[in-house]
């Protein structure tokens, strides 16, 4: 899956519905600018944010769209005294445009060219002296502080208020918070204990010189604590935050009441590796006990900015005897308060044990062996021209849900035919839901969590006659690929430095695609996960392309987008291992995962050196020999057909 | 040229002044035992640099070799209350051993196991509450901080003491400070006027809100003035500092006395475009000044710790209104004091102007005429059994000096046959200098600084006999040179992206070479320079990696060393220019500047590929067409034979 893609809920359209809309939007809006005018707020900021930077939001935490009535997955809604903006990318334009109509809230469509950014709005609306407020719990501190950087270094004196939850005011029936219940994930499947992990982590502290830690990336908490939930859509994660110091660990979690029958598991395990329990708020006023245990390390791109200003206060008390940076004796002090680095978690939790390993490729032979059915249906039993790009993604759920251990989907799958695949993070809904025909490319972008791991593949199939452009398009990106998937490299080398591979055969034909090659792959956690990615791109600071270690599993995924035309995109899951050592050093390689052959009838066999034949070959006879055991005699058969030699 | 590289000076051998040697060495370091007692010293610190961190410094900088008598081109001494140690690398080893016999100075051999690294040593050697002392302008603040942040980072207070000088109390008779005389690049030549390049740097401290710019590398000054010298070996330098605010640029260089006949003509230039003269040395009171125009920007890698700590001193004076990175409003404000980012200069200077590079240019073509000159004495006329390394050192430069407008050498020649070849930082001396024969590789790293620029050039060439395994291996380094010299990429990547190119033909085979594959070249300044570089390891904070820009010149160097036998390097400079814009973005690419023919006797032919085959007889049929005119007939004949079609 493109690390790029949010996806759309469905829209329910009704007309006089939309009508009631649009004034309700108004009245909303006009209720919160009298709560604003109160607390002397002159702009307020609404984003599509939980309170931990999470990639998909539950219900609790669509404040955006309950105040805009848009309902696309992304955008941010942001309220002046006298007007209102939406700023949302270009897979909602439509639907934005839609259900905005009539609630006086401008469209500002991101990325279109004369389109101020949100920074760029918010200079324009803001004068020297006046607040900018937002619910600080939605929004990271690294965000918060990039704003204030921005408005100081254009000598713009501007407050950010970060202790408000207007919406909260207004939004009677808020839905509750999620709430499910956590379930603990057997070390068969995780490979490490609790207390295994808990030590690598106070030993990581002790090493950067931190007396605590604050933890509230939901993926990160779920991974050290060894449990799993379901609080968020596709993500199999539980809502809470950790507070961890040299002898103690807080996990505070929605479960405060009375732990139930099916919870009681939970909390004896918990309670039996010395995790204490706590009500999910409470850190907020734990936090402000902070200055015993600094400095603290915080990861600024993931910590909230209400958690942030709680740590700063304290610091700010402890101003004379500790500072960030501060000048002592001529020199400047390296003592710092905060420690911004990536959580130590993150950075465990990418490189993969061997069990783990282990079970991904289990994991990823069941996936294959769905996938495989799905194929055979679609190649062989299914009519083009009667099937929509939903009844494939409904198709391929059906085969996956067959699967032993399988959880949920890892994302919601982009299903996109011919022109629907040039768009960038499509996603078909009631609205596009395009038939096939028997011709041109239809992109599948799917996965699934299974208890032993999660699953992320792309393929591009032909669904009949390819032009000679299609063919060729389709076999850059297949060299690009290929040329990643069987890099051999030393240890040392980022994702930043491998991406060329992948790139190289279009960007010699002037071609490319403007996302990343690569990003990491969570166990049964997210889908999209750092540090690992493949990008030539630097980022900056701490975030500037993390080195490829052995364990770390990473997607591969080149496309090419033809607007108008068709889409192209092919993706499997790598695993970065070691290949030898010898007097150079140590060298690395990747095994591949993902057990899904490539698309035979689109390749341009002429294009293609020696080399990239005996891969694709070697690949798909390890694909066959893989999964024929598990599959009947037809779809044998039908594997050894998309499997031939070339 | 390898940038890793450094040179040897000439070591005179003479028994009885070594044993005179020995003693008058201790007899040094006991004296200055005696006034690091006084001054309260436990632990001095004497490295080679010079007060801009130069990477040649000239005899007055030498501190390191009048002390410990060794006569190599780098090292660091460290003198305790009752030991000393000398640090250097692997090439410096053997001369070290003798020449630092019996002067109780313990040889600390860097890179091999065991051996601690100059910060590990110093941590060994000092306790809570000692004093570490070193001439302050002869250390980097970067350097100073670095270790500062260590000791910190371990929990040991140790004082750094910067404003010392012990060496000067004992060195009577210290060689004066280089002071050649400058003279004015013209516009035909650097092809943008010094106003003009003030103008981008003022406009660029606009955009940092910087109120001043302290410069002290070298060459940023030479190239921001447009001025060269001589101050130093290999380098058109002139020994100087600058100090820029907006609206005045002081120049603080040797000749503050009254200016000579020939000095006239530079004082008017530099009067005339508004830049205030200054004695070299003024810029330490100077900079005490500096409260008035903070922030200023100063490249910590670059400005040396004394100049910092008056600057810190200045900033600790103002600390209550202006602090380096001072919380405030429980923000952390980024109203920086100190501006530590790389010298606008250094990114300005790196992407060479339109003028520039045409002159580069002609520079390439003239440097290739007399290398191929060479190449026809190499292959056709000398014996190789009667010559050494140094023979052809000597042969090439004789040619070189017969090219209109050649200036100098731009490094110290390396060269290198068979087993020396693959000795990191070979260079031949009096002891080694070896004779060639009529098999394996010599190893040929030149460069010449001519008014019309600087080339840099690496040869591997065939002495007759070659075994396969040989071959093969300069084919793969080719493939790997090829490779790069042909890439095609889009805007934005670094050259920590494009580094695989070169590497991945021989990290196929497990093979590797340990330095980075390339430097950025100066316009008649530097032969290395930032901030352009291909090496795969990002560095740190400012240095990461910068983007690949049109108009930078960068070394193409791949190589492959087999220890005891032979090394392989294949060095060309390439030009980084617009190929095509397009939708996807502004493609890039690179010109090759080097005109000099590969050796075709060392190919394997088998082993490339025909896009491979085509980039090599496109690149021999241009260097014949563009070479031919300048030669006689034989040479002609001769060049044709070596860019044979193949």
């Amino acid at each position: 899956m493109n690390e790029n893609n949010n996806y759309n809920n469905m829209i329910e359209e009704n007309t006089t519905e939309n009508n009631n809309r649009s004034d309700t939007v108004k009245k909303r809006i006009n209720e919160l600018r009298i709560f604003m005018s109160e607390k002397n707020i002159d702009v307020y900021y609404i984003p599509t944010d939980d309170f931990h930077g999470s990639e998909f939001v539950s219900e609790y935490f669509k404040a955006r769209e309950y105040m805009s009535g848009f309902t696309g997955s992304a955008g941010t809604l942001i309220i002046t005294k006298d007007s209102a903006g939406l700023f949302t990318d270009g897979r909602y334009f439509l639907q934005a445009e839609k259900e905005l109509e009539n609630t006086d809230i401008v469209l500002y469509r991101m990325g279109n060219e004369g389109v101020p950014s949100i920074v760029e709005f918010l200079d324009a609306n803001m004068e020297n002296g006046m607040v900018l407020a937002f619910d600080g719990r939605c929004v990271t501190a690294g965000f918060a502080i990039s704003v204030k950087k921005y408005f100081e270094e254009k000598g713009k004196d501007i407050s950010l208020k970060g202790d408000v939850d207007l919406v909260s005011y207004i939004w009677k029936d808020r839905p509750a918070l999620p709430d499910s219940k956590p379930y603990v994930l057997d070390e068969k499947y995780c490979g490490e204990s609790l207390s295994e992990k808990i030590d690598r982590v106070r030993k990581e502290m002790k090493n950067k010189n931190a007396k605590s830690f604050i933890l509230t990336s939901l993926d990160d908490i779920a991974w050290l604590l060894n449990i799993r939930g379901d609080d968020i859509k596709c993500s199999p994660l539980v809502l809470s935050n950790m507070l961890i110091t040299e002898d103690k660990a807080v996990f505070y979690c929605g479960s405060d009441k009375k732990p139930d029958e099916k919870t009681q598991n939970i909390y004896d395990y918990l309670h039996s590796n010395k995790i204490q329990i706590k009500g999910y708020f409470e850190i907020y006023d734990d936090i402000k006990k902070i200055g015993n245990t600094l400095p603290v390390i915080a990861d600024l791109d993931k910590v909230n900015f209400r958690l942030y200003s709680e740590i700063l206060n304290t610091v700010n008390q402890c101003y004379d005897t500790l500072t960030d940076k501060k000048i002592r004796d001529g020199f400047i002090s390296y003592h710092y308060a905060i420690i911004d680095i990536i959580n130590p978690t993150t950075n465990f939790k990418a490189v993969k044990n061997s069990i783990e390993i282990e079970n991904e490729k289990n994991a990823h032979i069941k996936d294959a062996v769905a996938y495989v059915r799905f194929l055979y249906w679609f190649k062989k039993k299914c009519d083009k021209k009667s099937i929509t790009e939903q009844d494939i993604a409904k198709k391929l759920l059906e085969e996956r849900k067959k699967m032993d251990g399988f959880i949920s989907e890892s994302f919601e799958p982009i299903v996109a035919y011919k022109e629907h695949g040039a768009i960038v993070h499509y996603s078909f809904d009631e609205y596009s839901n395009a038939h096939l025909d028997e011709k041109s490319f239809v992109l599948i972008d799917t996965g699934g969590h299974y208890l032993e791991g999660t699953t992320d593949i792309t393929r591009t199939l032909s669904c009949g006659e390819l032009s000679s452009e299609e063919k060729i398009n389709y076999t850059l990106v297949l060299k690009g690929n290929l040329a990643l998937g069987s890099a051999v490299f030393l240890e040392g080398i980022t994702g930043a430095g491998l991406d060329i591979l992948a790139r190289r055969p279009l960007w010699e034909k002037s071609l490319d695609y403007k996302h990343g090659t690569g990003h990491g792959v969570g166990y049964l956690l997210n889908v999209h996960e750092g540090p690992n990615s493949i990008r030539y791109r630097l980022g900056e600071g701490k975030n500037v392309s993390a080195v490829m270690k052995p364990g770390m599993i990473t997607s591969n995924e080149p496309g090419l987008y033809i607007t108008g035309k068709y889409g192209i995109r092919i993706e499997n899951m790598i695993v970065c291992k070691e290949k030898l050592k010898n007097d150079f050093g140590r060298f690395l390689e990747f095994e591949t995962l993902t057990m899904v052959p490539y698309e035979l009838d689109a390749i341009e066999e002429e294009l293609l050196d020696s080399t990239e034949k005996r891969f694709i070959n070697e690949y798909h006879s390890k694909v066959y020999k893989t999964l024929k055991s598990f599959l009947n005699e037809e779809e044998q058969i039908f594997l050894s057909e998309i499997t031939r030699t070339i």
